[in-house]
């Protein structure tokens, strides 16, 4: 048995709207296509086996650790982390902490999976404040790589600056990006607009080293249009931001359909047109891009979806084993160290300078 | 003649990418449906004129006023405010300041629209800070009132709340709502969610009379599923999310249309379905959806999308006739009155009550 090759990951079975089904279909899933996969399942015993006896895959390849505590999705992150150290979400929070898994991904309440991760396995050396990052469709072929997306309302200059070497980390390890381009999001591209903040983490970027890959300000349609590799914002413009986007998605798509119905002859039209429109759909398809990272922790969270199906949850999965794979947390502390050498040795340099 | 009751209507020729075409046919499309209507048109009249000369319905029924000076999309509001004080831009705002015009519209550079409409006309008494408002399209009849669009980066309290009575007025006169239903803009619904200036802003919504009406907060997503009549935040978020909006929009449409154009299959369903598919796309495509309003003003100033066509261009006229015929500012300037004395009603109720 080469129990080493083996990656172990920890899921909170019972977040999200219609756990724990589409959790342990979804690993289901991911069990039949990758076999090196360990799986730690937490959650109601009585309403897990029922699933996994219809399951194909999993079968001999995990352990199920009962658990009758949930965490509701409006429970108070506060709360969460006090009253509920038996739930299925810190149990499988837990099961990184003592090495007993490599990862965990969790549907479930993101404040209280953010409180629990930051109590439990504590912030990565030199991040003050982890974010939640995620890839946004866009028009090339990779995603938008996207933080904060929402765990901190209120971000300095420092605190974004560190979002920007996460980010970047992130783009490298998960789209294989070798250089990733990095934009702040801002109300316009010129050195002048914005507000204070936006303007300290840009002086802050040009003297650093990720001044080689800054693209400067980005606009909120860069987003879709792919502008960038990476794009960083606080977390109170960037959850309004990604929910406005995913609100006008499935807008426009229910209005697409709902032309589609509406008279015979467009009825028609959808068999004809339906493989290329499914086809095309897959791009901005949600599910495909599920898997947002609790980013700048000592462990991998991977937090999906509350309202994803099976399919979703997989691919939270399988982000999560990329992560885990290339060594997400390494890569993000040597990026630290450098870029912040980097910074010290351009301010002795000026200093050396300016006492000549 | 009954000179009382034609609007003359001011259009900044030259404002925009397809300027000065667009501007004149779009004039054109409304004068072919509204014969009460009188055109001052400001720009280069040797670019005009020969487009003036195709249109069927302008004739007789404008002046031209010739200005060779035009503000260009990237050129600073202060430069524009002090250095092109005869440019088509400022002379059509000037016409409303000098009683000549009922209102202008431009589809110029928006930041050098609202510096020179502010140094003109002025704010309204009680209005520190004028601001940009727009329907989005949603999934009900009438769209999304949103305001600040981007006029004001960083907003106090006392701001957001003048632009929530603002923006309420905005959704009486142009959508004809009775009774508003107003949110906040926020990262969650729940009352402990947000920054200061969010939470502060509910806080004076909930102690006047706004408050009746007052739904609370709402998230990114509201916005397009039309949770509430008028949504209010600040210039920074409300810039970004509506292009990120925009640029969704955009992105989504491309992918259909790829979509559509990828087989023979796909051709022929998109000739089956295509009226449906057009009848749907209506409701969210932008040109119908154009013309806003820069409020707070001793005057009504619209501002058209600069990339839009002459059928964009001839609904922000639309949007422009219907706030001068239902006299939005003096709605506004009521509404504030009123809102401004239930305040201080209240507070004079609270220290009675608390000196008792």
């Amino acid at each position: 048995m080469v129990k080493s090759k083996t990656l172990t990951i920890a899921l909170d079975c019972m977040g999200g709207d219609k756990a724990p089904q589409i959790v342990i279909e979804g690993a289901d899933q991911v069990a039949s296509k990758n076999f090196n996969i360990y799986f730690l399942l937490f959650g109601d015993e009585k309403k897990i086996k029922p699933i996994i006896n219809h399951c194909r895959y999993l079968k001999g390849r995990f352990s199920l650790i009962h658990s009758d505590q949930v965490i509701s999705s409006d429970e108070k992150p506060s709360n969460a982390l006090r009253r509920f150290t038996q739930s299925s979400m810190r149990l499988a929070v837990d099961a990184v902490k003592d090495g007993k898994a490599d990862v965990v991904v969790s549907a479930g309440n993101t404040g209280a999976l953010m409180a629990i991760s930051k109590v439990v396995l504590r912030p990565l050396p030199g991040i003050d404040r982890p974010a939640i990052v995620t890839s946004i469709p866009n028009k090339k072929n990779k995603g938008t790589v996207f933080l904060d997306m929402g765990a901190n309302v209120e971000c300095g200059a420092d605190v974004l600056f560190q979002f920007a070497i996460m980010g970047q980390a992130f783009a490298k390890t998960v789209h294989k990006i070798e250089n990733p381009s990095l934009g702040v999001l801002n109300v316009g591209s010129e050195e002048l607009k914005g507000n204070d903040n936006v303007k300290s983490v840009a002086d802050k970027i040009r003297n650093s080293d990720l001044d080689k890959n800054f693209y400067g300000y980005v606009e909120g349609d860069d987003i879709a249009k792919g502008t960038v590799d990476v794009i960083v914002t606080d977390g109170f413009t960037g959850n309004i931001t990604l929910k406005a986007i995913e609100g006008t998605a499935k807008f426009i798509s229910g209005i697409i359909k709902e032309g589609f119905s509406s008279t015979i002859f467009s009825k028609i039209g959808y068999l004809f047109a339906m493989n290329s429109i499914r086809r095309a759909s897959k791009t901005v398809d949600p599910r495909f891009h599920n898997g947002a990272m609790l980013v700048g922790l000592n462990g991998v969270v991977v937090k999906s979806h509350g309202s994803t199906d099976a399919l979703g949850f997989a691919n939270a999965i399988n982000v999560a084993i990329s992560l885990v794979e290339n060594k997400i947390n390494n890569k993000i502390i040597i990026e630290l160290k450098q870029t912040l050498e980097s910074i010290k040795s351009s301010e002795t340099n000026s200093s050396v300078n300016s006492s000549k």
